[in-house]
């Protein structure tokens, strides 16, 4: 990827060229969202609308039935499902995080209620199955409602993991693989699928998107100690108020020596947490270099991505997805 | 329905005419519950399950498909999939409701705590999607995202209609549809689907399922102002402290002379509840004879629900859920 700034950024590229599509996928979320009977619900998911986001998942969707050669429009539809999906999960992480910003904006269970945050939430779970019926495909069904199992699934182990000391990477890997990478996966995979793609290529488009999502969460898992609030919508150090496990935390811990180990325990294990913690946390993870060998990481599973996308037919498209991979360690878009 | 009372109630004979499959339906409930990566999952829904519940719902698939002649086994599979909805649902709404007892036991809220019984019900709800893709029947995935969406939205309306006194019986009659009828006459309307049943039978099995659920219903928000607790595990008086509008109340409102207003105001819409509201509350109920008329309401719902079956071939199955109408009047199955 380019360091010329002037340029546009991979995922504004990505916007550029899909823009007729995602049009008609916005238009798609705002009718599909909507609820003749409940108000609340249009109200809640709205203020998560115009909160925006990149709309990363969706993009990967339509890029990769184009890649495929897709000329119908259910692809819009496979995108808009993703999105809600993702939305979904969103209403119901802050709920779980107790989180009170989310893109830089006071999130729905901080303006409404937690209650309105859960029941919103299934509301699009459902309205998304809703819509990915619609294109009649079975396969991609299959792979949409086992992504959504598998989301919830790593959720529920990121819940019962915080706290523990002896989380390993390979916990860790399992955990965001769920929340994160499932989606990001499984929507690169049901743009192949609709497009009736050989085998091989729905195999790379799922091993892109998988790497990706492993990519992009390692790094925002990195942001969280590093970024800046004004650019991120998040505190530093949310992640370890939280006593959430992990890679850069996972791997101090494995470096620790005793007195190191005491305060983690402390802070992590027991959740006694004092003025100054946050800052001894960040020294503990300078001094074995675990926030270097996570961007390490972060480059190895962007290295895998772009890897993977290459197995698809040259274009443009395809060309701006490799670069995506390169720019998700720069900066989670 | 006689009132021989050492005869079989009639969602006991139905659990017995259907024993095999609903064996087969609790198999498949316990292997696609389970979880390979995340053991608070199956804690969770082990305990649910554990509680039992009489699991009408998915009797109702299995009676309907049979009632239509179905011979295949994919029935099993979508009542399965209505009691993971079902499922899903109790979970959640214990967390909006802030409920301390389901079926005489602690809830998983409780137990375990809000954010384990968010995510298990969106783990339970990806799970029921993905069971319900397997017979390959578009029009049954049709109608059971359908229901789930108006499950939410009932749900939705319920909380936004809380503590306002203009909720009409209209509203309450949009949200019961939803929050309890729309996954009755999914069950049995999927049940006709799948056997391939004429539309007309389909049709009458929804009505049914339809005017069961609302029946269903209006007993339940009855007995919660007169039911004992030790028969219905749940507390007199819940709705009240909650302050939802249901109907016994909102008959009371709209009977209410100008102190009785004040009462309900003071109490429902400003939620100041004191010692001895609830008693006030029954003698206001009392007075114009609500819980009588609503009791009234419930059996000509009953009636509808028992002309709608009748419109199905006569078998032995028909009978048990016409009378089903009847006793989920008397008491709620």
């Amino acid at each position: 990827m380019g360091l010329d700034t002037a340029a546009a950024k991979p995922h504004e590229k990505l916007a550029r060229m899909l823009e007729g599509d995602m049009d008609a996928v916005g238009t798609m979320i705002r009718t599909r969202m909507a609820s003749e009977h409940a108000p609340r619900i249009p109200e809640v998911t709205a203020h998560l609308v115009e909160a925006g986001g990149k709309r990363l998942r969706p993009m990967l969707t339509l890029a990769a039935a184009r890649l495929c050669g897709y000329k119908g429009t259910d692809h819009v539809k496979l995108a808009a499902t993703v999105e809600f999906i993702h939305t979904a999960t969103l209403l119901h992480d802050d709920v779980v995080d107790e989180s009170r910003q989310r893109r830089g904006r006071p999130t729905a269970n901080l303006l409404w209620d937690n209650k309105s945050s859960v029941l919103v939430g299934d509301y699009l779970f459902a309205r998304s199955f809703r819509l990915m019926v619609e294109p009649g495909n079975l396969r991609v069904l299959e792979i949409l409602s086992d992504a959504s199992a598998v989301i919830a699934e790593g959720e529920v182990l990121q819940l019962t993991a915080a706290s523990d000391l002896a989380t390993g990477e390979d916990v860790y890997l399992q955990v965001i693989r769920g929340k994160t990478a499932a989606l990001f996966s499984a929507a690169c995979e049901v743009g192949g699928v609709i497009a009736g793609a050989p085998a091989e290529q729905v195999r790379a488009l799922f091993d892109y998107g998988d790497a990706l999502g492993i990519c992009f969460q390692i790094v925002d898992d990195l942001l969280d100690y590093g970024g800046a609030t004004a650019t991120i919508g998040k505190n530093v150090g949310d992640d370890f108020r939280e006593r959430k496990l992990t890679l850069p935390v996972i791997r101090a811990i494995a470096a620790a020596d005793e007195s190191e180990r005491a305060f983690w325990t402390r802070t992590i294990a027991r959740g006694r947490q004092e003025e100054g913690d946050l800052e001894e946390a960040l020294a503990l993870m300078a001094r074995h270099g675990t926030l270097d060998s996570t961007r390490a990481t972060a480059i190895e599973w962007a290295t895998t991505a772009k890897t993977a996308i290459l197995a698809l037919p040259a274009s443009e498209l395809r060309d701006v997805l490799h670069d995506l991979a390169d720019y998700v360690v720069e900066r989670v878009v």
